[in-house]
């Protein structure tokens, strides 16, 4: 009998309805707080009535479920065999490939192609967004070209100039990549002024992206993470896995992965947090973070969703909107705020956290370790979900348990070499 | 009713038989010439059985199969709709994504864990291999690691020294990489005795090679193209494809895809040339090369498979083992000769064959096309099955042709973004 390691749906077997936690949540939920204009005017109709939905299946159309299927979707399932031996672990350990098997490289397209099809809809033109990183502004200029629509990107000065090779990638999707502050926006202008070789920050690209997008009735001001209706998009990798699953006739016992905003613990998680409060399920979630940005370690209470407090406050787990992060490879997950949606549930016990120290030594060396042993090359931020999926199989091979852990893999590491070879001293 | 834009097959449905065309051929297979001892010493012997094998299928063992699903095949097949509306074309494009799913990042994995599974079960320890680009060492570095052996890839050093990423990344999976000319050998003693910055080449990083494994009797010598078992293993790609396409009551009437040495083109092409041979099915197969190195164009005649002439000589289509070819971004494709089997059935007027210019503005264009259309970045050597895909695509546009086009995607871009930025003036 052949071992399994791995799990594919057949293509019709997509999910064809996204699942929204908010009617099956303990309480309700937080609504944000503050002036709401600016946020209102610019963002895409149908994702600012999903951000308030109280149905509990929202479905996928047609045509966006193609879309689905031209970016690769379903995803495989794989079980992490030769990892369990090494380990000696009695535990399953299963991984959802989401970002090694993405045109971009990570999860974030599986929420840029729904609001680009949703702004195409309403006849917007034009798709305006930040970036920190890089991978959301990739996702989102793909998503944009490949339906049709024109996207401009502020991307923080000091990582726009050393990831070139990010930009080309941006710039071969035809996206208009500012290097923020730019001279493009007031704000931007003011700020060059002052200091022609000013670095920029996310909170500026924020700004100016919203600046511009305010100035321009076919567009539309886009978010890649945190909100609800953003977790509700990804929601389609947990919904993917539990199908998954049932195939080989498992359900996890733990669920793993890396959180900075939220958008790929929410994907992979809300499906089963959903079991846990609808079903009476019991089973561990566990969000791995940095010490840099231990948002869930934080507290509990009103926050701007950015540094400089342009947009509305959001009851979440925050570190305070202006804390400063020292810098990681795990650029992501180095955020002072976790989603409204999975802050809840942390406050109400359901979610666990572990952050891992910031010279990232322990998470780059669990990432080789299931490159070796796997084969596939993690991002930075998902080597943070494959420590933290390591670290409970260990657990149960003291405890002899034969627990099965699913864990995510946000995102494939071709183009962030340089921080295992910083990390590892190669 | 949805619009198919992917096929993929369920786990089980994966191939368990690779297709070996020898047989088949309407002419039998000349055979190599000169001194076969070195080779034969340091051959695994599996391979060397299935070069010569007179059988038309050979059985994938059960454990080769897992480790095929460990590194996600079977992979999926689309179709580029999106593309095919854009050039305004009756015909049907078809694309496999061998690389974009590849965690090595190009179809070279599909031989190098048999070879690696072959090796480990005759008891060998280490594998050997030279490189050029570098995609074929890193796809040998991790079969090795996932399989449990270690193995030393010589670098033509002028590449070694500049694509750090990927050196990095076959460091990762803990392979031995020497720049070559090395200390570790003979040849390389002698060449870096004369010029210590001596830039290297593929003939010198064979023979080093050779050199070590010969000293070695736990060692293997192991190749990624040009030979029958190379191709054989290639198999797969085309088996799954016409699996795929039979789930969509599809057959191709056009096969595209590069070649350098042959191996990705042989593993799409040789199950439908079989169909050809076999079963009187009528269609085109076009191999997309460079005018750096347009082999097929050459003469078919015995000749050397290295520029040094220390392997045994082949019948096959060559520019002459010893011919300089103009540096180009998509390297693989930069090779003399052509696989014998490929060779044969081009002499015997099956597979056609379309070289672009040197400058490779053409073929860049075309995967930058292809990009903003179906949203998956070509690696430089997949840019040219591209371009050539999208010029049949264009002909049956002309003749108003209702055809099915298949073609192979083998590498991703996102380590060659270089490429792109040179030839595109980005």
């Amino acid at each position: 009998m052949k071992k399994v390691r791995q799990v594919n749906l057949p293509v019709e077997d997509l999910p064809t309805r996204w699942y929204n936690i908010i009617p099956d949540l303990p309480e309700p939920l937080p609504p944000p707080q503050g002036d709401m204009t600016a946020m209102g005017r610019t963002m895409i109709k149908e994702c600012l009535a999903q951000e308030f939905s109280q149905e509990n299946w929202i479905e996928i159309p047609e045509e966006l479920q193609e879309i689905y299927h031209q970016i690769g979707r379903p995803r495989p399932l794989f079980r992490a065999l030769n990892l369990e031996k090494l380990l000696d672990t009695p535990a399953e350990l299963y991984y959802k490939a989401e970002g090694l098997f993405s045109p971009t490289g990570s999860h974030k397209i599986n929420t840029a192609v729904v609001q680009a099809y949703y702004a195409r809809k309403q006849g917007l033109q034009r798709l305006v967004t930040e970036t920190g990183a890089g991978q959301w502004g990739t996702a989102l200029a793909c998503a944009a070209r490949i339906t049709g629509l024109s996207a401009t990107v502020y991307w923080v000065r000091a990582v726009y100039k050393w990831k070139e090779a990010r930009r080309d990638f941006m710039n071969l999707y035809g996206a208009e990549v500012r290097a923020s502050p730019s001279e493009n926006t007031e704000t931007g202008r003011r700020l060059l002024k002052r200091d022609p070789d000013h670095p920029g920050s996310l909170a500026i690209a924020i700004s100016e992206g919203l600046e511009d997008a305010l100035s321009d009735d076919k567009a539309a001001y886009v978010l890649g993470s945190v909100l609800n209706h953003v977790l509700l998009h990804q929601t389609i990798i947990g919904l993917e896995c539990r199908k998954q699953l049932e195939l080989i006739d498992r359900y996890p016992d733990v669920v793993v992965s890396c959180l900075g905003g939220g958008s790929n613990f929410g994907g992979i998680a809300l499906p089963f947090l959903g079991d846990v409060l609808t079903k009476g399920k019991k089973m561990r979630f566990v969000a791995a973070q940095s010490e840099s940005a231990p948002n869930l370690q934080g507290e509990y209470r009103y926050d701007n969703a950015d540094y400089s407090g342009i947009t509305p406050r959001l009851k979440m787990y925050t570190l305070g909107h202006t804390t400063d992060m020292p810098p990681i490879f795990g650029d992501g997950l180095r955020y002072h705020g976790c989603s409204p949606i999975l802050s809840l549930l942390r406050n109400r016990g359901y979610i666990d956290t572990v952050a891992y120290p910031v010279d990232e030594k322990y998470v780059f060396e669990s990432a080789k370790t299931f490159l070796r042993e796997e084969g596939f090359l993690p991002a930075p931020e998902s080597a943070y979900s494959v420590a933290a999926a390591i670290d409970e199989a260990t657990r149960c091979r003291e405890s002899g348990e034969r627990k099965v852990i699913l864990f995510n893999i946000s995102g494939h590491g071709f183009m962030d070499m340089e921080g295992y070879r910083q990390v590892l001293r190669m």
